[in-house]
């Protein structure tokens, strides 16, 4: 066991590049090689073939995250398709562990992308509230983890899901029956030295990290949720995350068969770059790296003036002269997310790295959309009442969810 | 960790006297050491004067488990009889892991004692069935873990506990909420490498067993039952069980303070010999080892007479001569702990011992103890419906458990 665990600590070690469930860091401040995720977590690269299947399948454009490579790894997302060409359905789980008050941006990219997906495909999807593991893992009292929850229920609410076909679950209240009965399964198909590889924990870690990858792990399977898929228990689960939560689902996958359900499918994303520049994902710990959904307009174009890392030159001569080196850009990356019209992005890009457009006019129309993206998030998160929540959390049948 | 392991294995290898929940042997097939495992343990013996005063506050004698050191060990029961005598009540803990359908001999011990203090001190008990645990250690599916629960139930319902009382539960239907929230406050509390000094897991274990501590641990938290004991969450607990299930409730009494409750007190009993002599508990893998409730009269007597160790001497004239070896002698300890008499048991023993009575005439007083037992225990059983388990394991209130 010490041998895998040293073996697993000097394979980061040596590419100094780490991503898992808690940490994720680029490679001497440098950018993340999601190339390289790739080789070392086994998944693979989605291509135009995907894309383009999509779009023939649901009948409509696909999501920006998905033209513009925002989602770029899948695993066994063909097989999702397939099916579903076949008039097969699947259902969809994601989720969110409720560590902070209020969601930054990079946080409401999967929901973005989850609810584009219930839309096109019609499908049901559940979305699990892990606040267990944010008790297990932060310095939280378990009545403050389920308070998080709730707020962050509100928010993933106001990304626009349908209630008629979402569940949305705390683990602290729906942990038990069925779906304590395959957190015993999965348990009792992973060693401790497996899981020492997958999540590198140590003996000073408590029991309780040992003992939570299962339930994160079960949410991909039919059976955990008997008042939605009482007898669809080979329905196929499709999990839209980042890329840092696929070493739960690695081990998700190689227990499924040993349980005679299938595998879950991944469609896995990239993170979102903090403003000072693309190393890894945002962090909660400093408020001036991320735009939050509560800042107000004056504090998104503060943040964007003072905070965004810059592309362009020094001096407005030599910007003129170079242009802006868009590969670092931070307003463009921004707006790759968040700007829709493909038109528009193009041209910004090519403006303003031939240095017609200045750093001041593209943050300016960066300000714009985060201002009208965190305004509408806004609006609709004040609609959201708390009967809202505990109808999107009332364990209850959902007879539309295939409509 | 790996040290860690190593030392307490060693420990172990050094005293040769293994006893854990999953294994108790003796050194070299002698005896069970219980002075030297009260030693290793840090439990108390008890003494006099505990029976003394239960027998004061209770105003009834003591059980024959008591006042002949079948119970033997404990751990702040003096605290539990000081709190009775305030006035305070407190509830019992048990349980069972339901792995086998016949229940023997010594799995009724505890069952037993369990009533006679429920009655004694007329306080609530809430009995757990570990079928998770059992699904996690053997080769039992889920269904027939839980199946098996139900047939123990029955036996132990048959002890004859008061439904008005009593709350069995079984850990795959009862796992969830305030019970779900103390598992993961436990496990956030105890490191893996204190585990493995307690349990012994190897990295080979699954992370099943590494994460069931905790569900054993959280029956002692009144607050893990709040449809029994809301607004009485500092109400104390005592747990009566044998002294192989301490490794629990040591980790269980380091924790609790910690989570701001009570620590458990306990009340430890030695361990029913096999019929072939005391070097452990019995076995479940060989039937002729222990007298099962769902044995008849004939499978009784034959088993004693074929099985049961014998102190007595080679031949009657040697054994006229030197008399019995109590010390060793099966029927001897099996009366002990079943013939009520006290006056009775100390005859035979003086008879026995002094060559005055033969180990055949022993035995048959044995047979017609165990077979009235047995017959008893079988006529109990048979009358607990399907209806009375449904009761026993309701999820309910208990208004008159202090009655």
């Amino acid at each position: 066991m010490a041998a895998v665990e040293a073996e697993a600590k000097a394979a980061e070690k040596e590419e100094e590049q780490v991503v898992n469930p808690w940490e994720v860091s680029a490679k001497d401040g440098g950018k993340i090689d999601y190339d390289k995720l790739i080789d070392r977590f086994g998944c693979q690269r989605l291509d135009p073939s995907h894309i383009e299947r999509v779009e023939r399948l649901t009948s409509r454009p696909a999501h920006v995250f998905l033209r513009r490579g925002v989602f770029f790894a899948h695993r066994d997302f063909n097989e999702i398709l397939d099916a579903y060409e076949r008039g097969e359905k699947f259902y969809l789980y994601t989720g969110r562990g409720p560590s902070s008050e209020a969601l930054h941006l990079g946080h409401l990219v999967p929901f973005m992308f989850t609810k584009y997906l219930q839309d096109a495909f019609k499908v049901p999807l559940v979305i699990q509230l892990t606040d267990d593991e944010k008790f297990l893992w932060k310095n939280l009292s378990i009545e403050e983890s389920q308070r998080l929850a709730r707020e962050n229920a509100k928010d993933i609410i106001a990304c626009g899901f349908d209630v008629s076909k979402t569940f949305i679950f705390s683990d602290f209240d729906f942990v038990g029956g069925a779906f304590y009965k395959n957190m015993v399964q999965v348990a009792k198909r992973v060693t401790y030295n497996q899981a020492v590889g997958i999540f590198g924990f140590t003996g000073e870690d408590h029991i309780g990290k040992v003992s939570f990858p299962p339930v994160q792990a079960v949410p991909s399977f039919p059976s955990s949720f008997p008042h939605l898929f009482s007898g669809k228990e080979n329905l196929r689960c499709l999990i839209p995350c980042a890329i840092d939560q696929d070493p739960y689902f690695r081990m998700t996958r190689d227990v499924a068969p040993k349980m005679g359900y299938n595998k879950p499918a991944l469609i896995e994303s990239s993170f979102f770059p903090a403003l000072q520049g693309e190393t890894g994902k945002m962090s909660a710990s400093d408020p001036n790296s991320a735009i939050y959904v509560t800042d107000s307009a004056k504090d998104i174009k503060t943040k964007i003036n003072k905070y965004a890392f810059s592309g362009g030159q020094d001096s407005i001569e030599k910007h003129r002269q170079l242009g802006a080196n868009l590969e670092v850009d931070i307003p463009i990356k921004y707006l790759s997310f968040f700007l829709e019209d493909d038109a528009e992005l193009e041209h910004l890009k090519k403006e303003y790295g031939a240095g017609r457009l200045l750093t001041g006019e593209v943050k300016q129309r960066l300000t714009q959309v985060l201002t009208e993206l965190v305004e509408r998030h806004r609006r609709a998160r004040a609609a959201v009442t708390e009967e809202m929540v505990d109808a999107f959390m009332a364990v209850r049948p959902l007879p539309h969810m295939f409509d």
